[in-house]
């Protein structure tokens, strides 16, 4: 048995070692011809969403289509090999466009060619140091608000081609004004075509649940159908509706709605990221160009990783592999460098739509890659049929369902404090930012961490041996700097109401996992208080750690008591415990370890 | 006895009413002529320091000598009144005229008198907040690290007053570079005085210390003279020295040492703030001018509160009354506002020299404030007299003293962590910034806190009932969100390696304080692992807030047995536990909880 399993994982960590690396390895194993299909149609989808995406991404950022283009396929390409998410795909956001236009928007191209590579150096960095552990700081409830917060500012940004409105507009507030201001120039076209489209794939999204009752004629083949037409709502939608632009377009009318803008584009070449440059007659040096990108490339690389894994832990329930997916990105971007791209990291809105479409592996990026690919090469005169107001509809039902209500019936009442955190994250994501609201509620989730070690809760009961009354102290978590002023006044204040100034003062260390330099020395200011006073002050069960750095900073060994010295520390007189009286009941258990040293004699 | 101590603390506390806000009121009760004696000494060399270094911090902040003295005697005066600790000494410091500049160089001076009446309104709001915790998170180390850095900035900075140098430079680094370029240009004169000034500060420091035999003629008369002239030392330099220069130049002859510069200035007049004002002949109203100031009024003040803390920190033993600096801090700075003064907070190098001239409670401020104001009135035209040199020699002889040695000596082998914080702040505050080495100090901190609780020990045992095998995991510190992922892994680690994917699994949650959303949705997913494979998991011992939370967000209740249930957990099925295998004996506590277990059957 035990040899059986020596074998089983010896096996299991060879594999472990290539697919640790190459996650592919893994899915290849298993992949079934389901897993094929979902992931083509979910690729194909994708790809109809991410190729007008990432020409607007560009624009926003100030580049240009072929810019966007480049910048989508490389990160699809990547990830879908390495990456280890399969809903997560890598390319031009509109959080990494802000940021690429706010470093870069008075310098040239080449500056945000070079800023991507940075940003890859910087990820792969973070990777390497194992940086991967700072994402389990985003608490779940930060990640709910995150994803609330950012499903509806999609919405409200995607209403605009929705409703076939054109202007441009800074944040969510801005957006819902001006959609108001513009309210009487709704055009019927896009917004005829946009609602039919969320209502059809709102209907086609319940489709592969209808019940087909059991003696149907060709039940499993009309299932198989369902769930074929239901997965793969989204490219039929933006298909059909290219197909109604094409109808308008040859019959030589107007086209009734807006589509997407076309550009001149090319297959990129492959080229090392620029280390110089000549710009406005001046020629920067590498040092020159990386000084004036500013913070930028430490800034962006943060923001796009806590992105990507805010996006993944939405998306996933369980453990996220946080240091691998910095090298995953960090190899996105330095790989899109050599093709021009901006900096990328996990967009959201795809990666809604590539649940929505029933995505099984990463590999669905490769046929989303292709594509976009093509559309570089020669499928770009084709993509101008595609009406902007479907993709508006396309994105709206896919980012909807992720509105998370549930987590407030399930808090209410339960944990204020995870609600205060969701709210704070929620409300600074859509006002502040996304950025700043991810910041933020981080921030809130480490203010409550440090709170816990400044504030432990303190056990003080008075307590009887034949030698007179003690007074027995338990702080019951450990004992950092944050805490040591209020231990001190704690202990200080059972010293003198309790025991009156008199009793012996007992410190129960028992659940110190640890301390530092700034207890010591506290300590020893509580100490000289006592002994001014000619009060007896004894840390009891003290473990081996705080012992070693107490005593070897200047505390006096005579006031404590190891854990192993401690059994035996109330029989220096022959004479045993009895608890008098109490202040605190929560803690059963150490009440019990005081009763048991009770017994003890 | 009980009634005795009522009485006594009746009494206390309402002497503890009016003392809280004035604590003069407490050092008044028992002020001594002593006392009296030392403050008087002390804040006369204050003062002496105190005028032409608040005349050159406010030539750094763009400002004019008048502005200067304004900002000076306005705090010290509040302070001595309202101040708990008596080396701290409010007024314009290089690193709040480093600030205003970088807030107001484009701006007139009314914008300055505007930020600090802001500055005040901030503290204020801080310390009726009660933020007065937050300095709690500034440790020991981090105060070690500001005083040492701060120190050798200081004498770094005053090399060149002491050569007779003069230049302007950024920085330490640049000091130093400056310093060895002006190495020919060095000053005899300056040189020699500045020298001599040290080593005869360095004598007297050590005067009061020499041993006079019991049978000395004049003993005690001779003691307190030699006491006096000891702590007098800085006061008795440099009016020796201004003497020197006078005789000089009643001589006629060129002063062979530079002296401070003059400067005509008024007792101020008393107006409030200005509220709107008429700059580069445009009017800024109200708003305009605080938008102006940009994030000044907040950054400033969080500033100048934690660089006040921290010198108080480095002076006193014990506990700092953070949230009432806070408030006096804010009455410096709303006092000062009406008197056209710039932002003040505590200065680092008068609280030294007032500290080595034996200062006995915070009124010495009240000398140093009445000579400051005569100064401004009538004296100032005296004040040309005194050498550039001796200042810097008094400075230096009060800073060397608090280089920080010792911390490393104690730290060596017993904390690297606690000595990684030293150096850190110690590297940070010299070539950074203080500002900014403060804030990694305390950021380096915040990390080792949060560090706990994401990475808390685990300790696994194998246990045997005579119904099986079962695991018993127990981790020792609570369960926050950033553990999940780590306590999760560790867990099923147990089930699947020492529990042979078979055995039951108990989680003793008896060290939990508390826990989050997060954490129910952790279990959730483990649960989950757990019921596919077929595996039993409980966790027992949890305590009522852990329950509550955990069963009211969707985990099942039966995974969960609260504390007052745990104890007859193993008696189900009539049998006890026995310790079958151990991993860890870190902890006897935990074991001798499990053998309890065991002996109730």
């Amino acid at each position: 048995m035990v040899k059986e399993n020596a074998e089983y994982s010896r096996k299991k960590s060879s594999l472990d070692k290539v697919s640790k690396y190459i996650p592919a390895v893994r899915w290849l194993r298993s992949y079934t011809k389901e897993d094929a299909i979902s992931d083509c149609i979910a690729g194909i989808t994708l790809g109809l969403t991410m190729i007008p995406q990432s020409i607007a991404y560009a624009a926003l950022a100030g580049l240009t289509p072929q810019d966007g283009l480049n910048s989508a396929f490389v990160g699809c390409f990547i990830y879908s090999f390495f990456g280890t998410i399969k809903e997560v795909v890598i390319g031009p956001t509109s959080l990494m466009a802000l940021l690429t236009y706010e470093y870069t928007h008075h310098l040239s191209s080449d500056f945000v060619i070079l800023l991507c590579f940075l940003c890859g150096v910087v990820e792969l960095i973070m990777g390497a140091l194992n940086l991967g552990f700072l994402v389990e700081l985003i608490s779940a409830p930060v990640v709910s608000g995150f994803t609330t917060a950012t499903s509806l500012i999609i919405v409200v940004s995607q209403m605009k081609s929705l409703l076939g409105l054109k202007f441009s507009s800074e944040g969510i507030l801005d957006n819902i004004i001006k959609l108001c201001q513009n309210v009487k120039k709704v055009r019927t076209g896009d917004t005829l075509l946009g609602l039919t489209c969320i209502i059809c794939l709102l209907l086609l999204r319940k489709l592969k649940d209808v019940n087909i009752p059991d003696k149907f004629p060709y039940r499993s083949v009309i299932k198989k159908t369902l769930w074929f037409i239901s997965t793969g709502r989204n490219a039929l939608i933006v298909v059909l509706s290219a197909l109604v632009a094409f109808y308008y377009k040859e019959k030589g009318g107007a086209v009734p709605f807006y589509t997407t803008r076309t550009a001149d584009t090319s297959i990129p070449s492959i080229r090392l990221p620029p280390m110089s440059t000549t710009f406005n007659n001046r020629t920067y040096t590498f040092p020159e160009m990386v000084s004036s990108l500013g913070t930028g490339y430490l800034v962006i690389p943060i923001i796009s990783v806590l992105a990507n894994v805010a996006i993944a832990k939405a998306f996933v329930n369980g453990a996220v592999e946080a240091s691998h997916e910095m090298v995953t990105l960090s190899l996105c971007n330095m790989a899109g460098s050599l093709v021009q791209s901006m900096p990328t990291t996990g967009a959201f809105t795809r990666s809604a739509v590539a649940s929505a479409s029933g995505v099984r592996t990463p590999l669905a990026g490769l046929y989303a890659a292709a594509l976009t690919f093509m559309a570089l090469g020669f499928l770009g005169s084709y993509f101008h049929y595609i009406p902007k107001a479907t993709l508006a509809a396309v994105l709206i039902a896919a980012v909807i369902f992720l509105v998370d209500w549930e987590i407030v019936k399930q808090l209410w009442k339960k944990s204020w404090l995870d609600l205060f955190t969701v709210g704070c994250t929620l409300i600074a994501c859509i006002t502040l930012g996304v950025e700043l609201g991810l910041l933020l509620g981080v921030v809130v989730g480490l203010i409550n961490l440090v709170y816990r070690w400044a504030r432990p809760e303190i056990l003080v009961e008075n307590q009887k041996s034949y030698s007179g009354n003690v007074v027995m102290v338990t702080p019951m978590t450990g004992f950092y700097f944050p805490a040591v002023d209020f231990v001190s006044s704690a202990v200080q204040k059972a010293g003198l109401t309790k025991g009156r100034g008199k009793a012996t003062v007992y410190v129960d260390c028992s659940r110190f996992s640890g301390t530092d330099y700034t207890v010591a020395k506290g300590i020893n200011s509580l100490v000289a208080a006592f002994e001014k006073r000619g009060q007896k002050l004894q840390f009891i069960n003290v473990p081996a750690n705080c012992y070693a750095l107490w005593t070897g900073t200047g505390c006096k060994e005579v006031y404590f008591k190891r854990t192993e010295d401690s059994t035996n520390i109330f029989d220096d007189s022959g004479k045993a415990l009895q608890i008098l009286e109490e202040d605190n009941d929560k803690e059963p258990e150490q009440k019990s370890l005081l009763s048991k040293e009770d017994c003890q004699v």
